[in-house]
């Protein structure tokens, strides 16, 4: 009997530890290659499978698949493309299907956040109804850390180690000039609905680092004067003051800040930057001097500060994902279950992919305090060990050793399909 | 007869190694207690002295003074703080001078850029004509790199490293999601008169890492329609581009970019930010999907990722000026100079500071393309070996460790004196 091959896609945006969970599924998959045939990524995620686009890492060396595990950002190509609902485009599930058969894949393995999840249970149920053997399982994947029962997301611990590693040092850099030069420094963080990331940003302060930070969740609406009084008392006592705004923070007309219709030097509409925003608040109702950074994409992809944690979970879940393929299991997603906190135990469960899709798992309200601005000693609690142990990449010439894929890709057997 | 004590301050925008210095500088002295007496550092920088507001150094632990070695920003604090010329503030110059006279100092040390070169060279002639025997000291440190006759600046090569570094992995995240989203990705960088730091971004591709960026240098006026046929070329080419912009970037009217009059959502003007100005630009004219982010703090601040040969030199030049001062020589500053670019090879000299006030040293034309947008050969040669080498600070819960000093203050001797 020929060996049912298998399909690993990376979904949506991508993150400094996405490629390591990519390292764990393809290394476990060479280790069982008495069990499982050749594993095709789709290039460009599943765009590849729709476009039968399909990557043979068969092709690429030992060496290069354990460098994915210390290289960011998706190593085969990812997309923001979410495929519609069953009934209203049953075509693109069934050119997956008829792509999968082409190429006697018995396993496909799903790399993303709540909709790629989602999607991996459609494709499960439309094999099914197809006739088509096919075992899905869903690998977590988001800097959001948004997805439900997982007790976190891989990707998210990195994200949060460079957002806490950044503050702490950039509020020392205000602090030993805040007597003469900036008092308010802001710095704009991801997390569209979900305010982790910027909960992170409070982890710069802890007993031997006393740094005043006001934080802006976007599950809390913004309300201007308590946020510039909260800025102000700062300022007052340390000198100082940090502020982390997430790109996701609305004012009280339901509105992002980053959006709220400012026109740049060319009367064009100014999109994205809430730091500016809040900055220049500052600026005009408390007259400090200020400086504003927005971290954009160097912090999801800056895998040169990885949390170690993050990048063991990481693997451990594609890892786990060809485990549980093998197992017989169908239809899940490996998750992290958290023994206990300190000192940290974690272990690999799995949850049924019809429970995790589709739900968004925001800040809990005991997560933050009841002024709005800061953490609470439950959500320090939590965040503490994600952000633990460094995993730096291996340097060359002074840069890290990042490795680019040869991303052969295996001969077109069906005709063209538009996606 | 009682052994002179030295003055030590920091001055103008903090950098991830200027504490490095501190530490070389303070460790020799303590080598030497024999010869001089107890280093006082300026709270604040300069302003320190003019208050009689002196930290006592010694009361510092060993430890703390070697963790000053891995920790960012100005630990006794800076300022931006210019003393007038000696005709227009002569008071000030004598105030330091009664300050120093009534704390036995014999020796001035100034950490900072051109500034600081020249008022350190001003000191040393008000110290004469005063009749009052004190040796002058500079001790090189800017990000911008730009002091003249010593190779490069104590402070430039780590945030070289950071915005190559950053500038890599996010050209990896833009690479792996082109297809279907961001083209064209702006990461604005400081530096307001030289192009150094943003020369540095151009490291981040290599032989092994075909990366399509441009450069805008404040070296070179900017030119809109130059500029997006250089961005469209590599969109075409490579599916996307990664710009890298100084913060100082000027238009054809002489006005920064990034204060050409553009208003945020409550109507005030806004100020900083080129990149966004960049990213609209695109967007209006190319109509690529683009994200853009402003390092701002966290460049100078990254002592996480400093460079290791930039730490080493940061630590000489402090050493160094001990050593100056105990052979006596005096009005100098320590320099770096090259003896080969690779293997890199350098050495520490000497420069008299009337040769190095008020002088800044731009990038030279031949370390810049034909086009404007790139980095020569030559200009990689000299920048390459800056950022070779990693010196990580240690972690204590997933977060750099770094030092907060005590920062006792000797009791006053003299009047108020206002600054």
């Amino acid at each position: 009997m020929t060996l049912k091959n298998a399909f690993y896609a990376q979904s949506g945006g991508v993150t400094s530890v996405i490629n390591a969970s990519a390292c764990g599924l393809i290394q476990t998959a060479r280790l069982h290659s008495d069990k499982i045939g050749t594993v095709y990524a789709g290039l460009n995620g599943i765009i590849g499978a729709l476009k039968e686009e399909l990557i043979d890492t068969s092709l690429e060396s030992d060496a290069d698949i354990a460098a994915l595990r210390f290289t960011p950002a998706g190593a085969f190509g990812s997309c923001r493309y979410k495929l519609k609902s069953l009934d209203a485009n049953r075509a693109e599930y069934e050119r997956l299907i008829n792509v999968f058969k082409a190429h006697n894949i018995g396993y496909f393995f799903y790399n993303g956040g709540g909709d790629s999840q989602d999607t991996a249970h459609k494709v499960s149920q439309i094999g099914e109804q197809m006739g088509y053997p096919l075992t899905c399982i869903g690998i977590p994947k988001t800097v959001d850390n948004d997805l439900p029962i997982t007790d976190n997301c891989a990707g998210f611990g990195s994200v949060a180690k460079y957002v806490a590693v950044s503050m702490r040092e950039a509020s020392f850099d205000v602090a030993s000039m805040c007597a003469t030069s900036t008092k308010v420094f802001v710095m704009e963080v991801m997390g569209r609905h979900a305010g982790w990331i910027a909960a992170a940003g409070a982890l710069a302060a802890d007993e031997n680092h006393d740094i005043p930070l006001v934080i802006l969740f976007p599950e809390v609406q913004f309300d201007s004067p308590k946020f510039l009084a909260a800025v102000d008392a700062n300022v007052k006592q340390y000198g100082y003051c940090c502020v982390v705004v997430s790109e996701g923070v609305k004012n009280s007309d339901g509105q992002f800040l980053a959006e709220a219709g400012g026109k740049d030097a060319f009367g064009h509409a100014q999109l994205g930057g809430a730091a500016p925003v809040i900055a220049n608040l500052i600026k005009e109702n408390l007259g400090y001097k200020y400086h504003w950074a927005v971290a954009d994409y160097l912090q999801r992809a800056a895998r040169h500060i990885a949390s170690k944690t993050d990048v063991e979970q990481a693997y451990a879940v594609g890892k786990a994902a060809i485990e549980f393929a093998l197992a017989g299991k169908n239809a899940v997603m490996p998750t992290i279950i958290r023994l206990a906190d300190a000192p940290y135990q974690w272990e690999i469960g799995s949850v049924d992919l019809k429970d995790v899709a589709n739900v968004e798992k925001m800040m809990p309200p005991e997560f933050i305090s009841a002024d709005g601005f800061e953490i609470t000693a439950a959500c320090r609690a939590y965040l503490q060990p994600l952000i633990e142990g460094e995993d730096y990449p291996p340097y060359k010439k002074g840069l890290p050793d990042y490795v680019v894929l040869k991303k052969c890709l295996v001969a077109k057997k069906l005709p063209e399909f538009n996606v």
